[in-house]
């Protein structure tokens, strides 16, 4: 549990950027290396590089060294946590909603 | 879309630390005030305090002062924005492995 929970807030935490969501789009669509991905977002590579060690932090991306580069493709890590954190966390809305609608049924009729 | 992108960094932000995240499904089962919420973390009131601050710039959660208590709710947003990242991320990931598929059924009579 405690895993788990540390997995969360690495990639909730990988997540909260702008940047780095558009990275893991990107690398979806292909593989890419580091100096790619900085030409695209017209980034340094020392910026880009940061994004994407958490990414790689995360287990969202990995990377190889091919030659003199670095190749980036989306890890192993496919949000899962992510997914089931979001359908507890609509679980609790709908219970709630749920009691919503109880005590308006119970209290309907009364004066 | 830029607003979008903002409210999605300060939303994952939010989410990426697990105390906050439990204040958010405690607080699914009933409002409380601050005290109530720092002595069911074991937190101090400090700390506590930072992290709603935190939830409720990310608008997860709002509060209101009741005589010399701050109460704490569920705020008006609803992960909205999350949902609809992650159905994006599903979807380009849904794409990938349809190319796979194509690639793996074209080459399949292939020498």
């Amino acid at each position: 549990m405690v895993q788990f929970e540390a997995a969360l807030d690495q990639t909730f935490g990988a997540l909260s950027d702008n940047t780095r969501r558009a990275i893991l789009m990107r690398l979806g669509r292909s593989e890419a290396s580091l100096g790619e991905l900085a030409e695209g977002f017209e980034m340094t590579l020392t910026g880009l590089k940061k994004h994407v060690q958490v990414l790689e932090g995360a287990g969202l991306v990995t990377t190889r060294k091919v030659g003199r580069v670095r190749q980036c493709k989306l890890g192993p890590r496919r949000l899962e946590e992510v997914t089931k954190w979001m359908a507890s966390y609509r679980t609790m809305l709908e219970q709630r909603l749920d009691s919503l609608e109880d005590f308006l049924e119970r209290t309907k009729g009364a004066p």
